[in-house]
């Protein structure tokens, strides 16, 4: 049974707790500003990436030997054109450079919140890519999708994260554009 | 009615070929070293990335005013692990690069050949992601699309197939890695 702590509220940080509950975890769902110590071995970065930034400021010496997992898509949401980080590198690779204590997974990212907790996306199935360099965190990450009835794929090495913000960012964009609908986007068959 | 041309054989140059006739259109499919005139006003190069250099340097004059649909994935095919093009551009940029006069669009980068024949991405539906920048093409594209019994859905900007060949590199190396068959792949809901 895995110990899943959750920082941020909004609805993915919801969607994402609701998920590991169904599956039998230990849900820690903490406020960005609580003061409470991190309990999880595998903790869920919910907050926008703006805000990352900050967390890892405060907690990061909680999330050494850690899973950490970030959700974030680095867009410029000013303008939905761009990414704000490095075009050869991602939001996962900073997180990473930042904990260097700490197990660093991608994922959740190219899934909407609404698709986390129906399992539908529009009328297929909801698939959650995951991406990083530590196979025993992937699978422990995989265990708790699974558990919560969605599918995991491992989609390869943390560096993987730059095109897995890339799904990110082209969903978002066609969300926006009202070209998919809040409860659909790219699903994996 | 539209009138496509096709360069390369393959069985993505087959299968959209077969799109195309669907719908009634004209089409003409001519291998990459046949010395015919390109006669269609929408011209797909359906031919590897490694040899799309060598078409735009012996068909690049007869392009000029044309439709052009880039259709490649810039993998680096011996590690599986990178693209060739650099990280803040794309296969499509350096096309639109060199065929100044010329409306280049991104197409089909994200579908596999047997989703374009079969209407089916696992048991979804295939949906064809289109970016460029000259609206008239794109939706003149998205109509052989549509005639052909898929969905288009306009991607953006030209720049944005960037991400597009994020996601098909993500979709080769799931393919590659059996984590999804050739049958399927991503699609959107």
């Amino acid at each position: 049974m895995a110990h899943v702590s959750i920082i941020g509220t909004g609805t993915m940080g919801q969607a994402i707790a609701g998920l590991a509950g169904k599956g039998g975890h230990a849900v820690q769902l903490l406020g960005r500003n609580d003061q409470d110590k991190v309990a999880g071995d595998i903790v869920v970065l919910a907050v926008p990436y703006p805000e990352v930034q900050q967390v890892l400021a405060e907690r990061g010496d909680q999330l050494a030997g850690k899973t950490v997992v970030d959700i974030t898509n680095p867009l410029n949401f000013e303008t939905f054109d761009s990414l704000v980080v490095p075009a050869d590198s991602s939001a996962a690779a900073g997180i990473a450079a930042a904990l260097p204590d700490s197990k660093v997974l991608k994922a959740f990212n190219t899934n909407f919140a609404a698709t986390l907790s129906s399992g539908k996306v529009g009328d297929g199935a909801t698939t959650v890519l995951i991406a990083g360099d530590d196979a025993d965190a992937k699978a422990e990450l995989a265990g708790v999708i699974t558990g919560g009835g969605l599918r995991a794929v491992d989609a390869g090495a943390l560096s993987r994260a730059r095109e897995l913000e890339a799904i990110g960012f082209v969903q978002l964009t066609l969300a926006v554009g009202e070209k998919v609908d809040w409860t659909g986007g790219f699903t994996l068959n």
